[in-house]
């Protein structure tokens, strides 16, 4: 059955799921990569997921596993800035073939036109309520599931409207100390949810997975 | 060698260590006694402490393994309401027989007796900062550990301090959304700590160490 999942979403002890301020030189502001060494090992240059142990697994059921049919990400994990285009030759961080090999939606305000990339990656470009843009995400996506790619903006969003199926969050044993929130506003979201925690391979690091009760 | 530790101290996702408002019918406000389902299972009356397992383990690791000679505690974790003493008969939430058996120092600007319960606990009032009370109650614990109890303004005030060398935190997976965070004012704090996480026996918690690196 097609779900809506969150995957490999990664917050601070603290429930940022990025610091600040987001620029082009850090997409991530002041916590830099430090939310996601679990998955881009600093030891290993930062640069490659892990492929090994329980989080290579966990790595591979986020990214490589053939289940995602379409992914929903907000415009600041396209591109770091506010406000109108402003560089329109852009194509997201993720070089000419991008990890995601779908129809990938990016929530904005701002119009543009879509992006087709090598390995299977469109970006398309679309404004909306979460539903709305569920809706499109799911026909695109057919049988398979849909992966909501964050930021803690669109994850919050989606969580709050009740969209989220499955959640896998990854708890850094960071304190941020600002930027932005996953938590804002979702008091008592966990009742929705039966929630189960691990340890990571990497000292410190948390995964929890929060399943969807059925009503 | 005697040293300050936090012991099972549980926090919410995002990060409050108490709900609110703190009241006598509600010593953690909103969130009830849900941060501490680990550690007083609700499915055994919610009053009695875990005995067995790593949860088990861990709660007789934090009060009953002979190693604590004095306790530090904030005024509201003594008594909810903040201001001059207003009951003069109050001698804690924890009966005539306390779980610490040793001094206890609770921190409050305002002047009181102390109190001698049954099984060695002594309930001392003092003013004064981190470093100070810290002082009174290494004497009080001759070659034993001080553990700082709680709540988590205080927890907060001895790691800004950078007084405390052992916490022993607890993830429950609520989303609290309003309280007393612990983190607020802590931003990097975990570089001055190595940290390590495993899983608690009861589904979604998770018990984090922090062990103060060596410098």
């Amino acid at each position: 059955m097609s779900i809506v999942r969150v995957a490999a979403f990664s917050i601070s002890l603290d429930g940022f799921g990025t610091g600040e301020p987001q620029t082009l030189e850090e997409p991530f502001g002041h916590a830099g990569q430090r939310l996601h060494d679990w998955l881009f090992p600093p030891e290993t240059g930062g640069e490659t997921r892990v492929r090994y142990g329980l989080d290579g697994a966990l790595s591979m059921a986020s990214y490589d596993d053939g289940t995602v049919g379409a992914e929903i990400m907000g415009r600041r994990k396209y591109w770091p800035y506010p406000g109108p285009w402003t560089d329109e030759s852009w194509k997201g961080w993720w070089g000419d073939n991008p990890p995601f090999h779908t129809p990938v939606f990016v929530m904005t305000h701002h119009p543009h036109e879509s992006i087709e990339m090598e390995g299977g990656t469109t970006f398309h470009f679309t404004d909306g309520t979460p539903a709305e843009v569920l809706a499109k995400a799911r026909e695109a996506a057919g049988d398979k599931d849909v992966r909501i790619g964050g930021g803690p903006t669109i994850v919050r969003e989606f969580l709050k409207a009740g969209l989220v199926d499955h959640l896998h969050l990854v708890v850094a044993p960071i304190v941020l100390g600002r930027g932005e929130s996953l938590w804002e506003g979702l008091e008592g979201i966990e009742s929705q949810f039966d929630i189960s925690a691990t340890s990571s391979d990497r000292p410190g690091f948390v995964h929890q997975f929060w399943q969807r009760r059925v009503a």
